[in-house]
């Protein structure tokens, strides 16, 4: 059911603030938005251009701005009455090229450009704080929408083996100790053997390439067995960068030929529970959530 | 040059024990062939089928032998009276189908299942312990051959810069932080950003990958920025799995966009150190070994 927010515009009670949701690819921010239009917000999508898909973004109260048009953005939110902003959603770094500069943004660059240089978690908590800075407050999807966020226990019908347990837990402290280097939000181990760490390249690109090296028999372990573990990295602005669980990740894990998925109980978020449900039980996989200490998966 | 182990054999003091090199894929079990006859021993490959080159086998006193012969394989080390045994070259795991297995090998799978359900480093040192009690002393390629390891400083032209120094010493603090994990032989880094971490799919896949990632411009750090870093990982019985670097990890890097290479020097082998020198040289990236410290990279 999608809820249009106009509707729940009269309905807000005055503690329920109005949000703006910066909204890039994808589907999770149309969940971000209706999940925060049931907690009774009144709901703004500020739609990123090439990126948020126009279709969906009809259905809701929104506005299109361009990449790097901070400026915009900050008006456009001070417009709809919005100190509370969410940024949600695919943004892949787009080619310096496509990004058309405003003011504010260019008075914002050097500053950027540090950031970029450092890895992930310090570009994201660095834009969180510029937000602050201009009379924004950064909040994640996870705190104008609770209940997106993956459960403890299992999602589906299967449950992790306790083989698949022990590849939980050993992946589960492979991530921890890669957290200081603000990386590896995801793992996959299989049989004890840690396959394949992710860094840079997204864990789809982490699963097709489990899927490949099973193809050419580089993979020790039968099929149907290993675990794709995630965890969001110790430290990690929750605000901006929490890993998400959908049925594509799912597919991923069916083509790879593992076992199943084990995500850090609210940890990511899933914006489509019933859908990962019956992607994991066609597909014959476990989907569960964990507590994050690995030597209690 | 290359040198007949034959005009060696009878120039062989008593102190230096022939020795059988099991031969699989590749160029590095001729250089360490050559390199052990120039320290006076007498050699014959045990070339193994399907992997080593008939071509160069030629050239070199040598037996055939198939995958999963090991009783073969003791036989005949036995017969050419070569108790140390060196094991180098590509062996990509096989397919099942694809091994023939006699006798000895049969009462060793169980044996062997069980190693090969664990990490790398469990299935070498087990290996490493059943040739031991079959009257064979598996050695490292380093030790018959100790001049095919990676020096420390520079090789070829180029010098790391303090940027590509600062990159060093994250790579090998990743690496380290992984060697719990029985994973990690390489990392790649870029601007102290981590960009890729290798697990089972080694290291030319992970230069591919970046390569990749470049491409599609997710990649933050300009071209000629980062670096590939190598170790062996603690603990890891070197006897049987040093990382080799050679003039393909060379071109992995030019493609990869990345700066240069750092091994930890003696952590790695380095077959042709002349051939990587031009490959680097014409390509513009730096090859250097390293301390393992990461704090004095």
């Amino acid at each position: 059911m999608r809820l249009r927010n106009g509707s729940h515009a009269a309905a807000a009670p005055d503690d329920r603030a109005p949000v703006a949701i910066i909204c890039g690819g994808g589907t999770l921010p149309f969940a971000v938005a209706d999940a925060a239009a049931m907690q009774g917000r009144r709901v703004v999508l500020l739609a990123i251009r090439g990126w948020a898909d126009p279709a969906r973004v009809a259905g809701y109260r929104h506005h299109w701005v361009a990449l790097g048009q901070f400026g915009r953005l900050r008006r456009l939110a001070q417009a709809e009455n919005c100190r509370d902003v969410v940024f949600i959603g695919a943004v892949i770094r787009p080619a310096i090229r496509g990004i058309r500069l405003d003011w504010a943004t260019i008075l914002l660059l050097p500053r950027i450009i540090r950031l970029y240089r450092g890895g992930d978690d310090q570009l994201l908590s660095g834009i969180g704080r510029i937000f602050e800075e201009h009379g924004m407050r950064l909040r994640g999807a996870h705190e104008v929408a609770p209940n997106i966020l993956v459960p403890a226990g299992p999602i589906g019908r299967l449950r992790p083996s306790r083989r698949d347990e022990a590849d939980i837990a050993r992946g589960l402290g492979v991530l921890s100790a890669l957290g200081p280097f603000d990386i590896g939000q995801a793992v996959v181990v299989a049989d004890n053997h840690v396959l394949a760490v992710e860094a840079a390249e997204g864990t789809d690109n982490l699963l097709a390439r489990v899927a490949e090296l099973r193809k050419v028999g580089r993979i020790r372990s039968p099929g149907g067995v290993g675990v794709l573990v995630k965890a969001p990295k110790p430290g990690q602005d929750r605000r901006l960068d929490l890993p998400a669980v959908g049925p594509q990740t799912i597919s991923g894990v069916i083509r790879a030929g593992l076992a199943g998925v084990a995500v850090v109980a609210g940890g990511a978020i899933m914006a489509e529970p019933e859908e990962v449900a019956a992607a994991a039980d066609s597909g014959k996989v476990f989907v569960v959530g964990v507590g994050a200490d690995p030597s209690q998966p």
